[in-house]
């Protein structure tokens, strides 16, 4: 982003084109490298440097709105639990053993894979955000990073202490990574973070112009609580204390009412929907028909990887059309297209990242979908084949601001080799000492 | 199967093995490629020809026990649609006008994707099964076939020829193929095919000594005609007619009752389970630990590619572990193991083709699958990522009845690329003189 150099364009060559109305039509796409801008979408063009796109569709890139990249280490330490044991024998005494070492090692693994499977931004929760933003620099990815905070269970200096690494992060990284990183900040639910310190800290995050980012009635049991102690839905609760803006992205939103979704399309507060999660833990199907009825803004997320197990998002987009018919018993809910869109343009806006436009004058977030394959073929419809067959191992080429972050299935910015050596390591070495 | 060379053996080396008992341990797999079976499971073993497993688990082959595999030439032509109006205006058009070269090339193309996803084995049901059985002939692969007869809508003339056309396939082709073909009766479903029809073919499918298949209680629409007509829930209702024994197999059973889940246990007929066609067709849940716990068999099927829209079993895997979680809000139900048993002994046994085993004479119908890759990374548990993180993009080696059908994703019996351009020809025309 330092230099503009005219002459160092990419066309990406003898491709189909997914267009921003979600029209497929044969053309090449011309990028700027330096600028990180799409110049033309057209027949024969030319660049310094070309990508070959025969038999692919060239697409926005997938934007995973909801993740803790770093937990790809625990990736099937524990599955088949419910959450409150799977969290309190499994996760957490692992979790409490993590160190910043292990972040790094974990968080390049998670980036490997976006990369390898189209993804080109994400947003991120946990701890040791340095070494979080530090790898999120170096691949070549967008994000919007936060430290989790919580207050329940800890004294009052122990609360306002991790609620202002949270604001201090949130401040340190917004437009790191030549703006490339941006952050939010994050009260991890409305029932681990108390009152007072919502009050507290969520005007200094409008202050600091950086948006909320938390989870929101997951299951039941954030439901519950809620109304007992504040005699009104987890949403109308949020909505109260300042939480739900147009800036402001909620992760699951699985058992939320019609008030919530209403609530929800005023404010132009966002859900992200994780369709494997929430199956995993056995959280239930949220009402994402409805959402998109009432005008609610949808994106994608994959969730931490010990609870999906992959990183894949194009898991997500098939679980979210699969399990929206499921919802109301109707095959139409969530077709083929609301889910492709939810992982594309519905992810980048609710977390604030440029969506991905294949038009001249768009963001080169680009992923290259090769469908010469058999489970491909026949291609009556493009975006079919995105929602119910595609697969992130059909990548065969990923773009972030104008950057090729993989080539032929070969990451550029990491070293794949070797960092899954040492995340195989580290996660042995994790999982020995915490036992 | 003719001749017994016993230089003629392979060893698949360097690997991880899971054994029949679901442990995973280092070894050596020695084949004879003659008589189809795994002579050895032990340390450095030698061979006439060497498949490297180096990174890799080396597996029983998946069995897909439900599936109508021409139906690829339809992959994404209509979604997103009611059951109904999906099979009325979309799918039938079309399946009218499908000739037996249509068959044959569908047909390929589906097995090119089995062998390319570890699949091993499979069981069909369409028409024009004489296309079918010589495609699976080339392929290797092992198949129970069966042309299904329906009499609804039918003249007796038309009705009689249609089930008599079943059961003379099922004649002709039980044991073709050198033993790798067989076959079976294929009433449609207890509401296609009237009482009649059943009360004559039945019988002549156990002198034939072919097993019965047949959807059943898929939707609640299949349910409510039998018990207004017969006063009795479908499956006591099959029962009645003789229809469920333990060498019988029945696709989906999504709406069955307590009842009925007794009756599967104690006659042994085996549920075929086929969560991905459940969810996008909007049919509902099976309850599948229901099942497991009353000691009913249950294996996995894709069903046909248009309600899928793969033919990758690693997806019905997943979903069938996920779905089970939601079914009755318990992370614990259908763990990993139980879902990946599934896919392998499972639906073997249902379909009546012998169970891939790792061990000493157990048969050689095995996938390897390269765990060398960033989502699979690190291992602390192999089943786990099976059930949770592998899709069949992972699968390097495939071999059926001792015969390498896949060697490093190249398939050896298929000509996957001249397949490919025929199934997009023959799908494009196909389309053309339906609409
Ligand atoms: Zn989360
Ligand atoms: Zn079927």
């Amino acid at each position: 982003m330092t230099e503009t150099a005219f002459d160092d364009t990419v066309v990406i060559e003898g491709g189909h084109v997914l267009t921003p109305d979600f029209e497929v039509r044969e053309a090449d796409v011309l990028i700027d490298r330096a600028a990180g801008v799409v110049l033309d979408v057209d027949d024969d063009l030319d660049g310094d440097e070309t990508l070959d796109a025969t038999d692919s569709l060239v697409m926005p890139g997938l934007v995973n709105a909801h993740t803790h990249v770093a937990m790809t280490l625990l990736r099937g330490y524990a599955d088949d639990k419910p959450l409150d044991s799977w969290l309190q024998e499994d996760i957490w005494p692992v979790e409490a053993e993590l160190t910043p070492e292990d972040i790094r090692v974990g968080t390049e693994l998670g980036l490997v894979e976006f990369i390898t499977n189209g993804i080109t931004g994400f947003a991120d929760s946990y701890f040791e955000v340095p070494e979080i933003a530090a790898a999120t620099e170096e691949s070549g990815l967008r994000a919007n990073l936060c430290h989790a905070f919580i207050s329940v269970g800890k004294d009052d200096e122990g609360a306002r202490a991790d609620a202002q690494e949270g604001l201090d992060i949130a401040r340190e990284f917004d437009g790191a990574a030549d703006g490339r990183i941006t952050t939010a900040l994050m009260p991890h639910s409305l029932t681990t973070v108390e009152t007072e310190y919502l009050e507290e800290f969520v005007p200094q995050a409008r202050e600091a112009g950086v948006p909320l980012h938390f989870h929101a009635n997951e299951t039941e049991n954030e439901v519950g609580p809620i109304v007992d102690d504040h005699g009104v839905r987890p949403l109308e609760y949020a909505d109260d204390l300042g939480m739900l803006t147009e800036d402001d992205f909620l992760a699951h939103c699985v058992h939320v009412d019609e008030t919530e979704i209403d609530l929800l399309a005023e404010t132009g507060a966002s859900v992200i929907h994780c369709p494997a999660s929430n199956m995993k833990l056995a959280s239930g199907i949220a009402p994402i028909q409805e959402m998109l009825d009432a005008g609610v803004n949808v994106g994608l997320g994959t969730d931490g990887a010990a609870s999906n197990n992959d990183l894949d998002l194009f898991d997500e987009i098939r679980d979210a059309a699969m399990l929206g018919k499921l919802a109301r018993g109707d095959a139409r809910d969530v077709a083929a297209e609301s889910a492709v869109r939810m992982a594309t343009e519905g992810s980048a806006s609710a977390i604030g990242l440029p969506v991905g436009e294949l038009e001249a004058g768009g963001v080169a977030d680009i992923a290259v979908v090769d469908f010469n394959a058999p489970h491909l073929t026949p291609v009556h419809d493009y975006v079919s084949h995105l929602a119910y067959a595609v697969r992130g191992s059909d990548v065969r080429h990923t773009i972030c601001d104008g950057e090729i972050l993989m080539e032929d299935r070969e990451v550029k910015t990491l070293d794949e080799a070797t960092i899954r050596e040492q995340a195989s390591e580290h996660a042995a070495d994790l999982v020995a000492r915490a036992e």
